[in-house]
């Protein structure tokens, strides 16, 4: 099959070519989940599970060191409570999984639920009723404040149209949920657990954010105020990557969250939340995959280097394994992000698919060992942020010593090469006409096509009517992902010539 | 009021005077758990969380350096993946939540249940038949196993009487499933992960367990053989703690996991399955704590010291904090099982009654600083494995280079304590007439009196047979604990006169 000259890849197809299918593709090829046989819902399979236990295991740690602690609550909530609130049932009722039996019994040899529940119960889509009945019982008095808890749960919203990561009926998220005695610490924290969220994005997803405040229309239902860091894909769309809500005295209302202040008062507590959920593996394969496959952030990275020993005569094996098992001790020994550098040995019987297998995995450096390479005392080095066969032979000290700059190295490189992709396609734009050319998508060759990349972030002044926003929406599919903290200069809205106090991040979404 | 010349102590009731109740205040005590709003649901509270995130870390090590590694799997399951495997179905199909729709509606100022499913899913109870069902699709050659895989996870089984920790309807626990190319291979591992429960039982919860197998009659539905292990409680019931499965090719052609062998022939793995759950926190609680609240054995405690500063004088404040964070910063700088020493300061302005809240919470070591104690450079000390008001004077120095010995003396002391305790009420039975009497409860005073401590294991041989162990569970609420591995003597079933191969465990159990 001719390539019409292009280089080879390991993905097919590429991101011009077909972006979506593009995705699935490196997850398929890195192994990383997989859709099961029950609608809507993933397996997450080793590979994919291991950066999600990275990811966990670095956000446990800055939400410990922020004051929060974890607890666990109910998978299910009665529908009464899920009432409390108008504006958050009207936001879940219409996707959730209703339970509303306890058993099943063979009739006529089909298994029929049987033992209906008085009250149906819903599987968390979300957990501020839930956990604010709870705290309901546990707040007394302002001493008893702030409460700080986060939870590592599954959740469930009955989403119709799923994508691997990005969208799927169940998924693996934290909730974090806080009461204080005031609304300004509320916001406080609010504002806190928002850069926690960007700080994670950046340094160790390398994945660049806008932090900002979401308009009414894309508020989290039953908050006051709703922020979110937004990333750009390599499509050019933008990814909601976190968010982190000021629930005002919403919830506290709706689940009776009272303490009586310093001065003897009873009060509503003031509270939040803020979540994010295995999309964030959706977020960095669509930042850092190439048309190779997937790129791990070495610091989230499942393993950092990969060892694989070429040994073409069964006499030279023995030796060669040896050889690569020492290395990996002395690699294991250098301490990266805080914890040993993480190696694997393949030394499985497979010959050269080995190399392009962990190139499609994304491990930040790959390490050939033969015969010869030892006798150099060198080994040959791949970066999985440069190209395929772009190989350096390294001596076996200077790779012990430089593994960990290596390593850092790797992740500026792609924390700086998405930078500069969002900056290269993020476009100030003053006028309505020239905003509705930049979001027309070029034309597809034939309806069949994929849909094509997409233009970019527009940074529009906007006047901030709802309408004018569901208008644009409606004629592009395009929405204000959000109002970047930091505010900017006054200007005037393109669309209505009206005042407008910042400009705002425009663009198509996930 | 008079308490009759007994000793005072933090919790009422004793376990002596209702052991039951005496279990629910220590975790209202300690602050560990508590009831939901949601039928058999419990909250775990942040105290307790931590306990489970340590058994969550010690065990997650376990198994990745036994080979295994994590992945994950939908919550949900089609009722027909349940049907396939007959003796499943039978187990779990009677307790478990289903859901049947995917909407709420309003209709008449009530939420409804909408958007019926064409086929019921059930909560997972237990995963073997969706694990199976992506296993069938991994599973090709010899050369893809062994599958060595495990899930951390959420289960729901629909009890109707329930029990913090020990049995709710939610529960949080890790079920490793794996598959292999041969049924020794397969009898291994199920040993293997045996040996795994049995060493993070002793050595980390430094709770004695008897290994063995169970009976048919207590079998996993749908295993070939369940292992198990069994520890003492303080009211001398037993508690399953931990459960390994081999399931033969049961499973596997339920779900179709079939390779192709060296030999080119098509075959079904075999597979195995082991889980521990959050009751393991109950286990804890019922085989350590005492009548002053719980007791952390120090290798799982959320905090291993307590510091506790004491100054009456305004004045004297602020010099006796600063002794305490710096003698925190000496203490933190220590390593205990492979991570830095726990210590907590309360500097709370509450008075006497902080040492009882750490007595309760079960915290090894507490360490109360005065003025006085500072000018001798000595710290008060008490142990959680020493009476309440047994303290000692150490000095800083001493204190700073034993911690560590001192934490696992207390280690040391709860696990021999325990096991003393087992061995004490636990006593070779070779009549019938000895087991019934061994069995029978001593006479409640009156009705309402609750149920008094069991007598304890009876060690007695058995000729196997399902009818007696059912009868005799019918007379006395008495089963087969366990087949302890290792065998023992022959000898005579004092129940039929029967040969009987080894000696097996009797006893009330959770």
């Amino acid at each position: 099959m001719s390539n019409g000259g292009k280089p080879q890849t390991a993905i097919t197809p590429t991101r011009a070519d077909n972006y979506q299918d593009w995705y699935q593709e490196v997850i398929k090829a890195a192994d990383l989940a997989e859709n099961s046989d029950v609608r809507g819902c993933m397996v997450i399979k080793p590979w994919g599970y291991a950066l999600w236990e990275n990811i966990q295991r670095v956000l446990d740690g800055m939400f410990k060191a922020t004051g929060h602690v974890n607890a666990y609550f109910p998978l299910f909530i009665p529908v009464s409570f899920l009432e409390k609130e108008a504006a958050h049932v009207e936001g879940f009722a219409k996707e959730c999984a209703v339970v509303t039996h306890h058993r099943l019994e063979a009739r006529n040899g089909k298994l029929i639920p049987v033992g209906e529940l008085e009250e149906p119960l819903v599987v968390r889509p979300t957990s501020e009723t839930i956990i604010g009945a709870s705290f309901a019982k546990w707040v007394q008095s302002y001493r008893d404040l702030p409460l700080l808890i986060n939870q590592w749960a599954n959740v469930v919203r009955w989403e119709m149209r799923t994508r691997l990561f990005l969208r799927t009926a169940e998924f693996l998220w934290q909730e974090g949920h806080t009461a204080h005695s005031s609304a300004d610490e509320a916001v406080e924290e609010t504002m806190k657990m928002l850069g926690v969220y960007a700080e994670f994005a950046e340094q160790y997803m390398a994945m660049p954010v806008i932090q900002g405040e979401k308009t009414a229309g894309e508020r989290f239902p039953g908050a006051v105020q709703t922020y979110c860091i937004e990333a750009m894909m390599q499509d050019r769309k933008a990814l909601q990557a976190g968010t982190s809500h000021f629930l005002g005295q919403n919830f506290a209302k709706a689940s009776g969250i009272q303490f009586t202040d310093v001065n003897n008062q009873l009060t509503h507590a003031w509270t939040t939340s803020w979540g994010v959920s295995t999309r964030l593996v959706g977020g960095m394969i669509m930042t850092h995959a190439d048309d190779d496959g997937m790129i791990c952030p070495p610091k989230l990275a499942p393993q950092h280097v990969v060892i694989m020993p070429i040994a073409r005569k069964p006499e030279e094996r023995q030796r060669v394994i040896d050889y690569c098992k020492s290395l990996k001790k002395e690699l294991e020994a250098q301490q990266y992000a805080g914890a040993p550098v993480r190696v694997l040995i393949d030394d499985r019987d497979s010959g050269g698919g080995k190399s392009w297998h962990w190139i499609k995995k994304g491990v930040p450096i790959r390490l050939e060992i033969g015969p010869r390479d030892i006798d150099a005392d060198s080994v040959s080095m791949g970066r999985r942020d440069k190209g395929a066969k772009d190989k350096a032979s390294v001596t076996r000290g200077e790779l012990v010593a430089k593994v960990t700059s290596i390593l850092d190295e790797i992740q500026q490189a792609l924390f700086d090469r998405a930078l500069a992709y969002r900056k290269e396609h993020t476009r100030e734009i003053n006028t309505k006409d020239e905003f509705y050319e930049f979001f027309k998508d070029p034309p597809k060759k034939k309806d069949s096509d994929p849909t094509p990349i997409h233009a970019g972030f527009a940074m529009a002044h906007f006047n901030g009517d709802p309408a004018l926003e569901a208008k644009i929406k409606d004629d592009l599919k395009v929405t204000v992902r959000c109002i970047p903290l930091g505010g900017g200069e006054p200007g005037t809205c393109p669309f209505t010539g009206q005042p407008s106090k910042q400009r705002v991040v425009w663009a198509k979404s996930y």
